[in-house]
């Protein structure tokens, strides 16, 4: 018996039979004794279909507005789960973000939670009631209604169990845990049993969509164990948890793989002190986030400087680009949007060398080539021409013993 | 120049074009100098939907969590209006009921307005802003969601106009006015340029659908001018107002027809002193609302009991007064769900004479039988069977020398 806090996705929400699946489930944990928190998002689509209304309306529809548009989504998915609770009998009662206290900055469409003033929930728990709260929304200090991004329910989820000291926060899903890679690229890859809070904050940073990242940093933070699991069966998924010994076994838990940035190299900049700067600082005053940045050596009086930035903003960076080579006498501005970016990721890499090696070894014996590399403590990231992505995951998944036996 | 608050119906916001069309009209007027306020509700079918979809958990939902649920109408049309009027340039922001301090008691699905804190409203005209507020919607004093029923943005744009001291409230819906009588039924009804508040309050209790009684109710406690228009055209409405001298000229200004009532007869009741109210209490006790009540002379100790419950509530109404009839004694119980109200309507029949004699005997020319009747200083309504509904109205509508030149 403890405090649990479930959070159910999209498609686990997608339709009144699937909600009433939920209701199920939820009444089940409840019915073992513990105290239940639900946390919800909008059935599956809805938030696109949103999305589509407002783009009839502007190519870029104001913030502040787009928020309150999305946050009905999850409104309503909490509506009628407390609803459905209340018909079978269970005492249940929905709270939107800003009746849950989910207090936020205001960069409304991404906005971070700031705190979880957790009386009202907590009011409802002692009074043995299934709580259930809208997730992906929260409010500002003048009481807007803001959004925490896409999987931003995540987030939400695990905010809140960290506010109430929960025991567990389960993650339902359509996948029922955390791959060693992409189980569509490869048909070899294998659930982990055990990730640690750290391994999934470089997987979901570098392109695997089990959690939003910032719910991993929450979790890690407050040290909240986090269980993903599969919302259409009883098996056991994945805990993230904080790293232990036995993690240390693996060299690398997984791989990743992201198509979502694009390369843009700019050629002949100027070798001098600061001209990075004047390079970069444009895109990132345009709100656009840099991902790896690779400077050349200098070779007649000139660098080459290669950096990646979300695809979704490739043109908007590439006008930047143009006009900013110009400015510093660079000579051309070449752009690619055909990259893919493949990560091995492992806390093992700490104690084990050679992880690199292997990487580019078994890249190389495929005649892939390297265009970028970059690396931390417990990754390394290369970046590829796109149409070798599936063929260098499913290579590297081999070379580094993570196929299904 | 001044506070024009504008209130735009379901069909007027129906789809992104409609929305549009919406700005548009919201955007001259505040261009000509005025501030402004809008007031929305759902589009079109979506209120429907959201209760069709609730009605698959439970034939009878829990109030609060529907509340949650019907509030993301208005919600998603407050956000797409806002949005449109910033992409056209306009300042303009979204406001929730709970945002603009819309509070009530806690009545979900009827709730009352109890008090409008226009602080936030003033604020953001105070910066020239456009406000597009959610109609339908409040909340309570926890903080719940709570909705207004049926037709409740009226409700909530005649109650912010009162408390901003609007000088005019303007109703945009998909008629262009108030009717001496429904141009469905009868060809010939004509469009009223002034009707008293209390002229308007009788015809929406009888069955007229242009505005929820409640917002009468409001514009006549708080002397707010209401112009009844459509969204579609330019031309003027109907102006809701004061009585005044011009509209005694009138006998009668409209004809109702309302076809929602049922009729219960309890036949061979004792002749018992308070015998009315052991027939009566329990339909009162179980919620229903009872309209006309008719008892006739008694004759052999017995009296007859009749009165018109809503049709939605006829079925339980009926089984109440089986038990009722056992436990009093008395001799049968009739139901009718087949009839129709008719009613005239005026001021002017506060100082003209034989409007009930002219209206009895022009159904009487028709053969059409009265089975109930009831009357106020301004109306006199007669319960028909439901078939000649259309014939008493068309009839009446010559009679009382309302038809259209």
């Amino acid at each position: 018996m403890g405090l649990i806090v479930q959070k159910f996705g999209g498609t686990s929400v997608a339709d009144i039979d699937k909600i009433k699946n939920v209701a199920k489930r939820v009444s089940k944990t409840y019915t073992q004794g513990n105290d239940v928190v639900v946390i919800l998002s909008a059935m599956a689509g809805v938030t696109d279909g949103l999305i589509q209304m407002a783009s009839q309306i502007s190519e870029r529809p104001v913030k502040r507005e787009m928020d309150v548009l999305l946050a009905t989504g999850e409104q309503t998915t909490a509506a009628l789960l407390a609803m459905t609770l209340e018909s079978m009998k269970y005492p249940a009662q929905s709270l939107l973000g800003f009746q849950a206290e989910v207090k936020t900055d205001c960069a409304f469409g991404n906005a971070r939670i700031l705190d979880i003033g957790a009386g009202r929930i907590k009011e409802l728990i002692d009074k043995k009631k299934i709580v259930v709260i809208a997730g992906f929304q929260g409010c500002d200090a003048d009481g807007n209604i803001t959004t925490l991004g896409r999987g931003g329910s995540d987030t939400s989820a695990v905010a809140i169990a960290a506010a109430l000291k929960a025991d567990v926060c389960e993650i339902y899903t359509d996948v029922d845990g955390v791959y060693t890679t992409d189980p569509n690229i490869c048909s070899k890859a294998r659930k982990l049993s055990r990730v640690a809070y750290d391994e999934m904050l470089e997987m979901a940073s570098l392109g695997a969509k089990v959690l939003q990242i910032r719910s991993v940093e929450f979790a890690k933070k407050y040290n909240v164990p986090v269980h993903v699991r599969s919302s259409f069966t009883e098996e056991e998924g994945t805990m993230v948890v904080n790293e232990d010994n036995d993690m240390e076994r693996l060299m690398v838990s997984g791989i990743t793989c992201s198509k979502n940035d694009a390369r843009i190299l700019v050629k002949g900049v100027p070798d001098q002190p600061g001209i990075a700067a004047k390079v970069l600082t444009p895109i990132s005053d345009a709100g656009i986030v840099v991902d790896m940045i690779i400077q050349s050596s200098p070779k007649n009086g000139t660098n080459d400087i290669a950096f990646t930035v979300p695809r979704t903003e490739f043109k908007a960076a590439m006008e930047i680009e143009e006009r900013v080579a110009k400015e510093i006498g660079a000579k051309c501005v070449q752009g690619d949007e055909g990259i893919a970016k493949i990560s091995v990721v492992g806390v093992g890499m700490k104690s084990h060398a050679g992880v690199a090696a292997t990487m580019f070894r078994t890249l190389a014996a495929e005649n892939i080539n390297i265009r970028m590399i970059s690396t931390s403590e417990i990754h390394i990231s290369c970046v590829i021409v796109e149409k070798y992505a599936e063929l260098a995951v499913r290579s590297l998944h081999t070379a580094f013993g993570l196929d299904k036996i």
